[in-house]
């Protein structure tokens, strides 16, 4: 479980950086500036995650995660160049994407569970984990995250967070709980892409 | 005068919240975006204050005060289908935000003296817990936080936050000098805002 | 040697918050926002590296920091009526910024290596204490940051955090890397500057 859990996170790492890169690329930025919202858009959420509970930053201490999200930076650059159109809506980066999301939200929740967060705390880490990163790439693009605005993106890692918590608080492992919440974030995200899913506005 | 600052401060929780969930709604965000910005309008200053001084955030530990703010976030969805207009800058909505901004200042000067801070860490703790969240919703829509901008509404929360280290070092309790503080902040922005006072530009 | 990076530090708080102060009247913010903006481009990317690493920010503890970079503010202000045109590109101007740069990158990299963190982390410390205070302004203008974009400032300070990190790895001391990283910094800032170098797009 634990090995699926890491190829997970690894596929993630790589999809948001190309996601970031391509983001930053299409909106004219230098080459620093690519690199920057490639490497944010896969490491920030983790990296808010950290600053919240009070951890050094894993992004700042490992030279794994920064290295894999240089290959999606990498893939991006090359990418931007051989191909036209909106290389983000492709299912070869919306089916990695997910699962990025999918990974990220089950590591936020148990990393807020660990801290001893409230539910609260716990969905809000997990959430926070998936899209913050994505959301401070839009910030430094002063763009509204698109995610507050019309996507069905947050919202399944918000209710992975949630059943995270359910199965915890139900008496399972923290590790189980996290494999199940990245099953169903990937599925609930897999069928919103499918199906067009979007929140009502108020 | 224990009781009477945890209504001040439940008063600002639920008007924050309102605040920040009508901005979200009028930007046309979805129902995710409206929760986000009414819930860190409410309790984003306090959020950052924390990680400031090395704590983890109150926010992500109790239930409380998340439960506070989506009370606020409930009203707001409620209001935004009833009225039409700039509710705003309706008296029922700015009363209980000025009580907020008082309680905030005051808490967030007693958070910067607890952690040792300069005078000027105390000062921009109080303004910082106050503005911060509403700075943040801003930013998240994309617009130049209004208190940098024109409104008499950060100020108020700074000078409380010197009337605070006055008092704290001319020999008065902490408890009592945030009690002074969070009078002054309350009088100052009502005041402030019955005169439209403004701040010159350079 | 230490004497000679106070001085650089001195210069630089002055200069980042006379440049930020500056952007701000430009935007027409009113005085709090002038001083706000001020404040955060000289103390801002000091601040972020200092909440990355788990450090209560030096900016939030001295008082001497602050009050020199209110020096700047109160200059800003005084030559903001006096001159017109674009005084940011003045040389003026200028030299004292990449100073800061070189004095701020040198910073960064320091607390980072003293922190354990990665080299890539080194290096993220460098250039967050040297362009994150100006990117944190740029943000709060709804702008992208400059360094996003096109100039070569960033970049400078990236590559003297490599600098250090490959001389403390030689071994030499933190110290001695920190002396030769500003003034790498520097020289090549100002040579940038000179021959009006960019980075690439993709």
């Amino acid at each position: 479980m634990v090995d699926a859990f890491s190829v997970m996170n690894l596929v993630g790492l790589v999809a948001f950086a190309v996601v970031g890169a391509l983001k930053a690329a299409d909106a004219d930025l230098d080459l620093f500036g690519v690199a920057v919202l490639g490497i944010l858009t896969a490491l920030g959420g983790g990296t808010m995650r950290d600053v919240l509970v009070g951890r050094t930053p894993a992004s700042l201490q490992s030279v794994a995660d920064v290295s894999v999200a240089f290959v999606g930076v990498g893939l991006a650059v090359a990418l931007s160049s051989l191909v036209s159109g909106r290389l983000r809506d492709h299912p070869a980066i919306q089916l990695p994407d997910a699962i990025g999301l999918a990974a990220f939200a089950a590591t936020g929740a148990l990393v807020g569970a660990e801290a001893g967060l409230s539910p609260y705390g716990v969905v809000v880490l997990a959430t926070l984990t998936a899209v913050g990163g994505g959301s401070l790439a839009d910030l430094l693009l002063t763009r509204v995250p698109v995610v507050l605005r019309e996507d069905f993106y947050a919202t399944p890692a918000l209710l992975g967070g949630v059943v995270f918590w359910a199965l915890v608080r139900g008496g399972l492992s923290a590790d189980f709980a996290a494999v199940a919440c990245a099953v169903f974030v990937l599925v609930v995200r897999l069928v919103a892409l499918r199906r067009d899913w979007s929140l009502p506005r108020v």
